[in-house]
């Protein structure tokens, strides 16, 4: 019997997708970059079957390629042009399992999309933390998979921080349920670790168990003008030394990002005059009330204007113009990508490198392309910089795009001299791969090497992708 | 050149321990439990020797077994009576190497007491919140190799979640400098994370880069009498929502647990009448002011007596009054053994499970043995008990000693019913090692000897412990 012929029997035909327009969706990625086949894509509704969907590929030596809401940015979840790639998406697997609101925990399949979790969570009167840009198509398998980050790291961390327990299946097609809802646990291996941030490549995450919070009572945010990012850094540390864990995120953006997206997104304000060089968004999560939260960061702002840390700032007075101040920030990319789009970094550095790692690189980049335009903004507090290359005005984004290779080599460079990292959030998946070993000692390469040998010895998880 | 040899040239003579006299601190874990002997204690000085010893040892297939401050629970860094293991004992590599105050980040020798990295921290205006009974002597290597927790894992996790990144010898004697200092970075697996909580069974974890924290303001204490664990989790479950993130600990403790410590400590004091069946400890960390966090918790506390959860409670005036309520916490474990010790489970359960758990299970042991005495206390807020065993004024504790395995038996029982952890702080090492397979599923077993086998594949890391 064929491996095709096998997936209907387990899923339904219905949910083994073999025509092009029906697996054409499955086969791009959303930026529309890369482009794959495969030999089926199959859409199973349970862990059982996607154990035996991962059984009867392991049997076949058929690679394997799981997918949840195919958002990613750096081609993980497209397959190879070969044609011979099974990819289950995990999309039909989107049950939330359980709420444990006492032991603040939730549990839910891979092809959960992240808004829906976030929802459950808040209909328990509890937070689910992870919130990003793609959190009303993307999936918590994806989350897992790439160790999703988003703003609101400063404060609970990456998805692998907010992560209690797994269920896999395993390469084999065995199912590995991890499944804990337990905040300490010491009784051997973390195993749920190598799977959160493998990309795929060491088995398919069909469930997890989260981390919950409660609900602050109410968000904050300010928006404040700073003339260097010297500046930016010291304010952070004065608003965590003064605020702690209530300061939830602290977002920063060069003034051209702020001009870009106020000029293409016509819903979008700038809140103080554009007159300084930078500006950062500040968000207390406070469990006291809106007034307390409001009072805080007037006091710590107010500081840093005595100082001449920050020029001018604005506290919001409202949730709506809170929301309006996160709308410029998050609108940044969908301005710049309106205005022809730029060459994209992804990159984190020690908080305390980033000032200078900014003032150096924008000035090598200047002196060797003189129609460049940096666009830079990103989660100050993570030490994570989206560290983009745009033009300026007069010169075609084309100009920029056929120097992509060689302001990537420029930066990276920058970021490795600094003990960076060339993929804060993204991941690697087909996109970095190449510059692995470039950014790696050799013997985290083969120590990486070994474990996918170990857990995957056929290799055929998701092969291409990361390793 | 025979291995002692070897060594001698490597550390110099100095550090090569073989006479009885000068090993047998290292051979004995300090409940007086274990005992071991070795070839050789050697002492290295610097991650260079470490890897040098590592390599002589594999290059002679000798077992090694890496050891801190030799204050373990559970036998994991003692070693087996052959008189083969070469012991490396990491007490010399005590460096703090380096602090960078704007990153939040420190970074130190394994080596180093946990006590003097605290210290380091604070003197950097930061804090390092990683805080346990042991901490004048455990080092932070034993407190990695182990994933320690302690009494602030409520707010910054297990010593798991505040690590970034390690600097490890591998089997082969390879080091692996994975010593980065980046809250994001998805550049493939996260291998730092097996290696946290393998105890030694892995490599030698000789340095790692730790995250710092704005030191608080302001610590203050509340002692609450409650009449039952369920109210005591409703208290929980009230305190976070009213504190957030500034509630840094919520601890538990029996009525007898109270009583047993202030009879046998006359240092301690019980600051309310001990008429309640349970207390409970409570701990905000704030970064306005002591009055600010006191009016806080004075709020949480009205209120939970409003709605009968709360018996009496008492807030701490003062840094001195705060410390005497952690005293009365910290001293119950000192006034047990002072009055001949118990029978002791490191367990951690879903928070929402221990009520039940507890009723149940105290009342299974007492249906089987008349004298027993429960001693149950532990951070409620993490879902760790520890849940020990007495006797009742009459019967010695002997008794329950010799009915150890039985009662081992009864709580271990009670605690994977409920998807528990038999071990929730302390790890595997010898003393739990042949439980394991009881409460693991055989395919996470499998899993781990996998990872074992990768990492390695002679099997002369720690023998004989965990797996």
């Amino acid at each position: 019997m064929n491996l095709v012929t096998q997936l209907r029997d387990i899923t339904g035909a219905e949910h083994v997708l073999v025509e092009p327009a029906a697996t054409a969706p499955y086969l791009t990625d959303w930026r529309k970059r890369y482009h794959g086949a495969a030999l089926a894509v199959v859409r199973p509704g349970s862990t059982d079957e996607v154990a035996r969907v991962v059984a009867a590929c392991a049997a076949a030596g058929t690679p394997m390629l799981p997918q949840g809401g195919n958002t990613g940015l750096v081609g993980g979840s497209t397959p190879d042009a070969d044609g011979n790639t099974v990819l289950i998406s995990l999309q039909r697997m989107n049950r939330v399992r359980a709420v444990d609101r006492e032991n603040d925990t939730i549990t839910v399949e891979a092809g959960c999309v992240l808004a829906t979790v976030q929802q459950a969570a808040r209909e328990h009167d509890r937070l689910f933390p992870l919130s990003l840009a793609a959190e009303g198509t993307a999936t918590i398998g994806g989350n897992l998979a790439t160790n999703a980050g988003g703003t609101q790291v400063l404060r609970y961390g990456n998805t692998r921080e907010l992560t209690l327990g797994l269920e896999v299946v395993l390469a084999s097609g065995e199912i590995w349920n991890g499944l804990r809802a337990l905040r300490k646990d010491n009784t051997g291996y973390d195993l749920k670790q190598l799977f959160i941030g493998s990309e795929g490549t060491l088995g398919v995450i069909t469930a997890a168990t989260l981390k919950l919070f409660p609900l602050p009572r109410a968000q904050v945010t300010a928006f404040a003008a700073v003339p260097t990012l010297h500046a930016a850094a010291r304010l952070l540390d004065r608003a965590r030394a003064g605020a702690g864990a209530t300061l939830t995120a602290f977002e920063v953006m060069s003034v051209g990002c702020v001009r870009r997206t106020v000029t293409e997104l016509p819903r979008v304000r700038a809140p103080l005059p554009l007159t300084s060089a930078w500006y950062a968004l500040l968000e207390l999560s406070d469990h006291e009330s809106e007034a307390h939260a409001a009072t805080l960061l007037e006091e710590i702002l107010g500081a840093a204007i005595e100082s001449g840390d920050v020029e001018d700032s604005v506290v919001a007075a409202s949730l709506d113009q809170s929301k309006s101040l996160w709308q410029l920030r998050e609108g940044i990319p969908e301005a710049h990508a309106k205005a022809g789009g730029n060459v994209k970094h992804d990159i984190a550095l020690p908080v305390s490198a980033i000032p200078d790692f900014v003032e150096a690189t924008n000035a090598e980049l200047a002196a060797r392309f003189p129609w460049i335009e940096p666009a830079v903004f990103g989660h100050l507090g993570d030490g994570n910089l989206h560290y983009n290359m745009g033009t300026r005005e007069g010169t075609p984004i084309a100009v920029a795009f056929g120097r992509e290779k060689e302001i990537n080599a420029i930066v990276h460079a920058a970021v490795a001299k600094r003990a960076g990292s060339i993929s804060a959030e993204h991941g690697i998946g087909q996109l970095k791969r190449a510059e692995l070993p470039n950014f790696k000692p050799a013997v985290e390469l083969e120590l990486m090497r070994r474990i996918k040998q170990a857990l995957d010895p056929q290799g055929l998880m998701n092969p291409g992708k990361v390793l």
